[in-house]
């Protein structure tokens, strides 16, 4: 195995994951992953320029960084990229006002947004928050839009928690793409547009990353 | 409008949807469509064979059965084909042990079927039974088969209600099919098999046949 030297030669930054990279969610918090908090020190250390990417969409970044300090990472709220504030960027430039089918715990990141009288929907890793009920209300709202705005958090197809693996928004997402007949917008990993912003925090160039 | 005789020329049997063409479901158990309890009658005092061919995965045939009568319906349950127990057919002939994510009203269709260690899952229309825990139940069972195998009761994207848009079990199909990069077997229409069935039960060829 080559050193790390040789193997980023030419490289100024890197995007790191959260979830499932540094830690694995799950009852209590989660765990972190053998290796990584040392990993993330010692980025930081060297010349590299560190970002913090992530689709998780259960959390608000003060929670996520709370909790990724108390796991023993050396991390901050500025230094992550999410797909919630990514999204209220988008509804407040186009002047959508979304029914949010989320998790409680990332609410407060959507407390500046108008959400009366929805002209689109904003779906994310509600986990819990998937009923029949909440499903069928967004459904509800898609339908009743002349032109039916879905714009979702990340599309993963499932993670893994400490008590097993778990269904991700992508299926969820799925889910009301075929009821409706329409496709959703994705903000989050793989949206490239996501990826450039999370470089541009650190001011790098894509060809000078490493993911 | 030309008159039944001549638009029906060559036409020996009919096969009639139940949800949406006879009644509208709902709270109290629905009501049944304007003008389909007698035109039921007539097509019953003709020469045309007819047969009740239905999705409903909701409800097991006899209690569809009775609710159909006490809305005014001549119809007996042997004049019904519905997907349970098709599926219970093709269950028993592939040595299937489903893992059931159904509704209640439509288990004793399943009585019958050996349930142990589950080596498929079958889905129909769960209603308020698609809870996050149950769609990840079904998830997680998916995932541990080496072949995972999902018989799905219809592929319906939503259905009226009187108290609104429901989503059907299609759409949880969706969700299911991307988070485990499979592809359900549809029992029930639109398949071919389905219908010929329903044909077959009252000896009509498909080009005799009106839908």
């Amino acid at each position: 195995m080559a050193a790390w030297g040789e193997r980023l030669a030419g490289v100024r930054g890197v995007l790191l994951d959260i979830s499932g990279v540094l830690y694995d969610c799950g009852a209590g918090g989660g765990r972190p992953i053998a290796g990584s908090v040392e990993a993330v020190a010692r980025l930081k250390r060297s010349h590299l320029k560190v970002r913090f990417c992530t689709n998780d969409s259960q959390k608000s970044r003060g929670d996520l960084v709370g909790l990724l300090r108390q796991l023993g990472f050396d991390i901050s709220e500025d230094e992550v990229t999410s797909p919630a504030p990514a999204t209220c960027q988008i509804l407040k430039e186009r002047g959508l006002r979304p029914h949010l089918l989320i998790h409680e715990g990332v609410r407060s990141e959507f407390d500046e947004i108008d959400t009366s009288n929805p002209n689109c929907v904003v779906i994310a890793d509600a986990a819990e928050g998937f009923s029949y009920q909440n499903m069928n209300k967004a459904f509800q709202v898609l339908m009743e839009l002349e032109n039916p705005v879905l714009i979702s958090l990340g599309k993963g197809r499932y993670y893994k928690e400490t008590s097993g693996l778990m269904l991700d928004v992508g299926a969820y997402v799925k889910a009301l793409e075929y009821a409706c007949g329409i496709e959703a917008e994705v903000v989050g990993k793989p949206s490239p547009e996501f990826f450039k912003a999370a470089l541009q925090a650190i001011g790098v160039e894509a060809h000078q990353a490493h993911g």
